[in-house]
């Protein structure tokens, strides 16, 4: 009786030829956790100076052997450096990549206005992104498995130590931090990393051998084709989309009987990732 | 420069005398994962029927042995009978308790008003809720952490397997299913559990051996005082939350350099929790 429950609500048209484009390789950054391998497809567009530094690091090997030292149940896991004592010919400080003016020709795909949060939201060059056509601004929002720099009060002040969302949207964050990127696989190697007590040393994990290490760190480019997985990302414009965003606004399923308000939340909506069909690993491995 | 990063985004008045509650041991339930024990705080005003079957099932040692066996990133980690063969005396179908009218004398702490999905959000007796005031009824919300029992396309029908949000608040979920708890601790032990592959035999884990087991569940009024963790809840009424709330408005921190419009979404201010001080591990311990 209980075998096919809720499985109406996550899944949507199978059937639909689907469409998937190929990430550009050079945008793409692995980082190997102790469960598993993630990778982030990085931002340029928006953030071209974080992208420009934070690959610099990857490739001069800052981030391998740092830890995951700041996880925090609900909210955010931060990695990077916490002692400050490892040398780089990169850690420059940052200007602040908050936002950008509308760019009127980058693909934008309006999924809902207005917003709770944003006078708009939809899909900018295939990351959730907001946008308030009066200012001219638009900006990367911050959903789970959301990318960005961290930073000290100073707007201009993000160098190398950065944060992955693992929670419920922290949406007072956007427009405050550069998002460089998203997590595109592996969110639940990130989910799995050891998380520090928030209620003591601002949920830093004193202990660096209690820490979720970082093994290492590459972009993708740099590495045989071979041994890299080949991840797909949904168009955003194509039929699966727009059908799944259709069909979530009017919960055209016998499985609901209440309908809701046809308001749609795009953090609950990101454009999925997968591996190549014939790359995929069975389900429930590690 | 990176240490202070980020410490202003989630912690709120440690000086203030906060006020904590001490759950009832008859409306928590522990299940012992593989990395972890976990605790439900039972919501028997809201969903007494299914609250009810719970316990007797937990009682009954229905669980025991059963896995978390449809576990599917960013939605909800499903607990139950896959094989629907294990014997119960409590496996009969439920009537829905998906909202209740509204009771005017609970406690209820206006949070929203209006919200995105609901009309208004709040903290009803210690959980995030929604109210409707023109229709009269009030229910739980679907937010990270929230337990709700599955079923199948009919209302009525749930019985014995049930889920745990673990990504962005399922929302479209809210008066569809019978919430009837929050996870109250452990929710990085939920987060660690192994994933099924969404595409694949709807998410669900077909080798049993790669499921998150369920090593046993219980009652903690069934067990001795001195072998429970000493758990407590904020008061939502407190002065502590009313400042956090207060603040997340106004934004009122030198942190923030753009102040957002004010609105909050209760899924990200979920009521705290904690071990009685003097029963704290220490931070990053499993």
């Amino acid at each position: 009786m209980n075998k096919g429950l809720l499985l109406l609500l996550f899944f949507s048209f199978p059937l639909l030829a689907e469409q998937w484009r190929d990430p550009n390789p050079d945008d793409l950054v692995y980082i190997q956790l102790p469960k598993g391998q993630i990778v982030i497809e990085l931002a340029p567009f928006m953030a071209p100076h974080h992208v420009r530094q934070f690959k610099a690091l990857v490739r001069e090997g800052f981030y391998d052997g740092l830890d995951f030292y700041r996880v925090i149940e609900g909210f955010v896991a931060q990695a990077g450096d916490v002692e400050e004592t490892r040398p780089s010919k990169y850690k420059g400080m940052l200007k602040a990549e908050f936002s950008r003016n509308i760019a009127p020709d980058s693909a934008y795909t309006l999924v809902q206005s207005p917003e709770f949060i944003a006078p708009q939201t939809g899909y900018l060059q295939g990351f959730a992104a907001g946008r308030d056509p009066q200012a001219g601004l638009e900006w990367l929002l911050h959903c789970p498995g959301t990318v960005a720099m961290a930073r000290n009060n100073e707007a201009d002040s993000g160098s190398t130590d950065f944060y992955i969302v693992i929670g419920q949207a922290p949406r007072h964050l956007d427009r405050n931090m550069s998002v460089f990127g998203r997590v595109i696989y592996g969110m639940e190697y990130v989910q799995a990393l050891p998380r520090g007590n928030p209620e003591v040393e601002m949920g830093v994990i004193k202990d660096a051998g209690q820490r979720g290490k970082i093994e290492k760190a590459w972009v993708a480019s740099d590495m045989p084709a071979d041994q890299r997985l080949i991840l797909q990302v949904q168009e955003q414009d194509s039929e699966a989309v727009q059908k799944r965003l259709a069909s979530a606004r009017t919960m055209d399923s016998p499985f609901y009987h209440f309908r809701g308000n046809g308001k749609l939340d795009i953090c609950y909506y990101p454009l999925k990732s997968r591996l190549r069909p014939s790359d995929q690993p069975p389900a429930g491995t590690e």
